[in-house]
């Protein structure tokens, strides 16, 4: 009788753990399987990306993506985010030309030899929705270049890299000579330059819409529209650049430039162009690196002041 | 023997039936616990909640809450998005004024003789960062009205609804006399009107900034900013009124009208400011509904031309 008893209470106390195990065995398929569907999500859609920081506290979940290495250093904005193969962008719907463009670049992807461009690459994103969409016809004979915000140079890894560059949201009116065909193409070509040096090298470009001071001392902003869908001019273009240190360790450094959308003259040194970030940012309306302290993130608040790059400027 | 198998058979079948039973339930308290967690996130952040339609493939759930409630007809545009306790409002930290602010309207949050103002009501909210926050100061000595977008007459279910209003997110810089004070003021009683009416009325009011022709035919944009923080002063109002019909299964009544900031003279009806909602939508880089086709959605492409209101213009 006594053995029966327990043999009872030991199939008693198996049962029961075979039903936790059980349950809890379901909580996990149930777990795993809502994880990968939301990382499925999130590696497309550029807000269930931002969001995921506190989706994860519920799912517990880090993936790689390309986004995701792209976008290291935070979303400067949150306006109408789009992914393309190469680079992340924000496109201004009121003015019809992107907020800002990030990118990550590394050694492999600025090879001169791959990627080759076809004949008329240029093509408007139908993505857009119409109304606010740029059309090739908004540019022809507006006195203004097409000018890349994504440099075409930086995305040769792969063909559909290069060719993403060409779409008009990554495009806006530049003066070219003296701009888009002069210093802006040489700020672009400094950039590859650190690439080489350095090896991984985040750029985030955009266009700015700066106020003048009138007569009787108002500010006031003042930009051109060209074309039938109105594309805004603007004033100045801004790179903000960070370079990753090659130390072990070592902390990136950050370096901001802001240019006119005019023709400016030949041989004025890079460095005449560097601009505090923080002015950058209030003028743009942006914030870099997601309100990370600098200090705390930053070898130093204003790497210009350093003389690591100076050999390029 | 055979009764000693067939014990066992029986006992096996139980058994598994059992740890399945096990299994679902811990997938489904899995499942819930994660819903209701979500659903939290969900409530408090805007862009949770604009991916939440995402996410709900994956917990396939649904929940009741404010925001939901204000954006029913869709998110106009996804910059910066502000909740407050009776509105939402997208943020334009370039020109530091909304992109645009979303009510909806009952009978019960416009009785006027709920909530009053405190002494001094207009501050900044904190909550957005210093470089891109406007300040009382910014509207001392101006010349402008600290004008509402979402206004204050609107939001007297609770004292808190009210003193939401008075935020300066919510605050663009108007022309006082025959703005702030005239025009502007007859359209948002107009739309209390409309809620006396018909009951269920969403509004969505944002500032406009648009081109002028110059000589020589070129369109350019042209506005002031004032204070040390540089507010932009909008050169136009809109709002983008949604009635919705008190028949039932009746199709919502939608009317645009923009208003330039700007003494305008008294007596002019208010059908003369009526607009196109696609206009609006191209000026301001917004898109109303959520891009749903409108001819499917309300009762008329323009509802203007209807003679429903015609008795409040």
């Amino acid at each position: 009788m006594d053995r029966k008893w327990q043999l009872l209470g030991l199939g008693f106390v198996l049962g029961v753990t075979a039903l936790c195990v059980s349950f809890i065995g379901g909580m996990y398929f149930q777990h795993q399987d809502a994880r990968k569907r939301l990382q499925k999500i999130i590696q497309t859609d550029p807000y269930a990306y931002y969001v995921s920081p506190k989706i994860d506290e519920v799912t517990h979940d880090e993936a790689d993506h390309r986004m995701k290495q792209i976008m290291k250093y935070g979303f400067p904005g949150l306006d109408d985010l789009r992914l393309y193969s190469d680079f992340v962008l924000s496109y201004d719907r009121r003015n019809r030309v992107a907020h800002w463009v990030c990118e990550h670049l590394q050694v492999d992807s600025i090879h001169p030899n791959r990627g080759r461009r076809g004949r008329n690459p240029y093509q408007p994103d139908l993505s857009v929705p119409s109304n606010f969409r740029s059309e090739l016809t908004d540019y022809r004979r507006s006195g203004f270049d097409r000018g890349h915000l994504a440099a075409a140079g930086n995305h040769h890894l792969q063909q559909n890299h290069c060719e993403d560059t060409f779409f008009l949201t990554n495009i806006a009116p530049q003066i070219g000579q003296g701009f888009n065909r002069g210093a802006w193409n040489n700020l672009e070509r400094y950039v590859r330059s650190l690439v080489h040096h350095f090896g991984s090298v985040f750029v985030c470009t955009g266009p700015l819409y700066k106020p003048k001071q009138r007569s009787g001392g108002k500010l006031s902003v003042e930009y051109e529209m060209i074309g039938l869908n109105m594309i805004a001019v603007p004033t100045h273009f801004f790179k903000v650049i960070i370079v990753e240190s090659k130390v072990h360790l070592g902390k990136p450094y950050m370096e901001g430039y802001v240019m006119p959308n005019a023709s400016i003259p030949d041989g004025l040194p890079l460095r005449s162009f560097l601009c505090d970030i923080r002015e950058i940012e209030h003028y743009a309306g942006l914030k870099f690196f997601d309100g990370l302290r600098r200090s705390a993130l930053f070898g130093s608040n204003y790497p210009s002041e350093s003389q690591v790059f100076r050999e390029f400027g």
